[in-house]
C-alpha cells in the first residue's frame, strides 16, 4: 500500500490515506517522492476552488523523487535516478502541441492532482516525457518548487523573448514571485518588486529587485512612470488592473501567472493606447522546465523554502492559508 | 472664414459654424477639404460619450483634401497634392516612440477632432507629418475611410506579423470591419466574419469570406473549434469575450480595436490555458498609413461607401446611429 496525506472534503485537514499501487502503463515511470513542494494550487485543488476536485484527493505537485520502476517503452529515465514532476503528469503526444514541444498547450494534459493521486504520498507515477532529471549540480532537497513555481515564473522569458534590456515588475512575491525577482535579474533585466508587505525589504534586495514597491494602497502607481515592458502578476485575488496596465510601456504587457477565480476587469482605452496586452500562461513545457533548472544552476538561483516533515503537513498548510511562509513549504518523508 | 459643421451640445444635430482659419504653423499644412469619412469615433465625440469633448466641436478626421497651403518649414507636400488625414493631426516629435516612426504611441498626440477643429469643414490644418499622399492609382473619392478605419484594421498586421499562415475572425462588420475581411484576404489569411446581421452574406463572400457566422446568440461559439490566430474585434459593446478567447489556439490573440466604454472582462484560465492575449491598438502610424495605401493599390481593396454631401451630414449621422450605412458614409462638398 501507498501511504499519502489526502482531503478527504474541501477545506477539511488532510488525513492519512492508503492506496493499493496501479501497475505501471508502458509510457510511465514510478518515483520515490523525496519531498514534495505546496503550492497555492494544492490548497485551490483540497478547497475545491476550481471546482474540479474530486473526493479522495492527494495534492502535491511539486515533487522531488527517485525512480524506483521504469516502464516497458520507456528510454528517457534509469532507476535511482533523481527526477522531478510538476502539474503535468502527462500528454496526449500526439497533437500539433505535443509535437512543437508545447506539451503544455496540449488539450489531453493529465493533471498529477487532478487526473491520478499526487505527491504528498510516498510515491508517485507518470509519463516519463514529464519527469524531468535534476541536475547533479542543484541541491534537490530545495528544488522542488522549481518544478511548478518556478516554470511558471522562467516561461513568459521563453514565451516572450525577455532579456536584459528589458524592464519587469513582479506583482506579489511569494512562492512564484521570489524565484521570479531571482530569475529576471539572472537575465539582467531591470526588476521591480511589488508586495503588500514591507518586511521582505532586505530579502528582496538580496534577491536582486531594483526597486521595491511596498503599498496595499495602489494609489502610488498614478505616479509611476510608463516604463516596464513586463508586469507578471503572481497574486491570486483581483487588483485594479487598470493602474497596472498604464504604467507599461508601448507594447507591454500584463501577464498573469496566478490564477484568479474570479473576472478580471480592464479598461479597453487602456489597452488601445500604447498597444498593451493582458495575457496568462500555464506552467510551462518539459524542454523549459529543463531549461530552467539548466539556468537555476549557473545562475545559482535556489528556491527560499521552510522544510516540514509529511507528518506536519497540516501545520505548513495552515502557515500557508495565514500567509506565513518564506516562501515555500517543502515537505519530506 | 472657414465654413464647418459644428456640434454646440452632446447629441444634438450639427449646425453651420463659421470661424477664422488660424495662420499656419511652420510644421503645418493647410488642406482643402475634399471629402471626409463618418466614424463611430466622430458620433462618440460628438455626444461626449468619452467625456473629453468641448464645444464647438468640428469632428471629421478620414479627410481626403488638396494643399493649398504648406508651412515654412516642410519638406514633405507641394500646393495641389492630394492628401490624407486621419486621428491624429501631430506630434511631438521628440520622443523614443516618434524617432522610431511609432508616431501614433507618442504621448503628445494632437487629435484631428479634440485638439483643434476637424475635417467637417471647408479647410483644416495639421502638421506635414501626419498628412499623408494618396497613391495616384487610388480613387481618393472613396479614400477616406482608409484614413482611420482602414489604417486601425491594418495595424495589426504589422504589429503581430500576421501572414496566410494564419486563421483570423473580424467582430464586426461594418465600417472598420469591411475592410478588414478585404485586407486579411487579400494577404492570404483564412477569413471568418462575425457579424449579427444575416443580410451582408452575399457581399461579404464577394469581399473574401471564407466563413460567415451571423447570430446574435453567441451560443454557436461553444461548439467553435480553437482555431483562430487572431481575432480582431471592431464593435463598440461588450459582449461575452470569454466564449471568443475559447476559440483561439495556443498563443492566439483577441485584439480590440473597437473602442467600447465600458470595462471588458476575462476569465485568467482562459488566459491562461494556451497563453492568449488580449489586447488593443490605437489606429497606426504614418508610415503604416502608406503601406497599407500602397497595400490597397496592389490588392485593389476599396472602402465601400455611400455618398453625401456636406449640408446632408445630419442626414447621415442619422443613418450612422440607425445602423443603416453600407459600410461608411463619405460627405463632399
Amino acid at each position: 500500500m501507498v501511504k499519502a496525506y489526502a482531503a478527504f472534503n474541501a477545506k477539511e485537514p488532510l488525513k492519512i490515506y492508503e492506496y493499493a499501487p496501479k501497475p505501471l502503463k508502458q509510457n510511465q515511470v514510478r518515483i520515490k517522492v523525496l519531498s514534495c513542494g505546496v503550492c497555492h494550487s494544492d490548497i485551490s485543488a483540497i478547497d475545491n476552488s476550481w471546482g474540479k476536485s474530486s473526493y479522495p484527493l492527494v495534492a502535491g505537485h511539486e515533487v522531488i523523487g527517485k525512480i524506483i520502476e521504469i516502464g516497458s517503452n520507456t528510454n528517457q529515465h534509469e532507476l535511482g535516478d533523481i527526477v522531478g514532476l510538476g502539474w503535468h503528469s502527462g500528454y496526449c503526444n500526439n497533437c500539433e502541441h505535443c509535437a512543437a514541444g508545447d506539451h503544455n498547450f496540449c488539450s489531453q494534459t493529465k493533471k498529477t492532482i487532478f487526473s491520478q493521486f499526487g505527491g504528498f504520498a510516498e510515491e508517485v507515477v507518470a509519463e516519463e516525457i514529464s519527469v524531468i532529471p535534476i541536475p547533479k549540480k542543484l541541491n534537490h532537497k530545495d528544488a522542488g518548487p522549481l518544478l511548478c513555481g518556478g516554470i511558471t515564473v522562467f516561461t513568459p522569458i521563453v514565451e516572450f523573448g525577455i532579456n536584459k534590456i528589458h524592464k519587469v515588475g513582479i506583482i506579489g512575491i511569494g512562492g512564484l514571485g521570489h524565484l521570479a525577482v531571482q530569475f529576471y535579474k539572472a537575465l539582467g533585466c531591470h526588476v521591480t518588486a511589488f508586495t503588500s508587505s514591507d518586511n521582505k525589504n532586505i530579502l528582496l534586495k538580496s534577491l536582486g529587485a531594483d526597486e521595491i514597491m511596498t503599498s496595499n494602497d495602489l494609489s502610488f502607481l498614478k505616479n509611476m512612470d510608463t516604463k516596464f515592458d513586463l508586469l507578471i502578476t503572481t497574486v491570486n485575488v483581483n487588483l485594479n488592473w487598470d493602474l497596472y496596465l498604464n504604467i507599461l510601456k508601448p507594447r507591454g504587457r500584463l501577464h498573469f501567472v496566478g490564477a484568479i477565480v474570479e473576472p478580471i476587469k480592464s479598461s479597453v482605452f487602456n489597452l488601445m493606447t500604447g498597444r498593451r496586452s493582458i495575457s496568462g500562461s500555464p506552467v510551462g513545457s518539459p524542454k523549459n522546465i529543463k531549461k530552467m533548472l539548466d539556468f537555476c544552476v549557473k545562475y545559482n538561483i535556489k528556491p527560499i523554502v521552510e522544510h516540514f516533515k509529511f507528518d506536519e503537513i497540516n501545520h505548513a498548510i495552515k502557515k500557508i492559508r495565514n500567509n506565513n511562509i518564506r516562501f515555500r513549504a517543502v515537505l519530506s518523508w
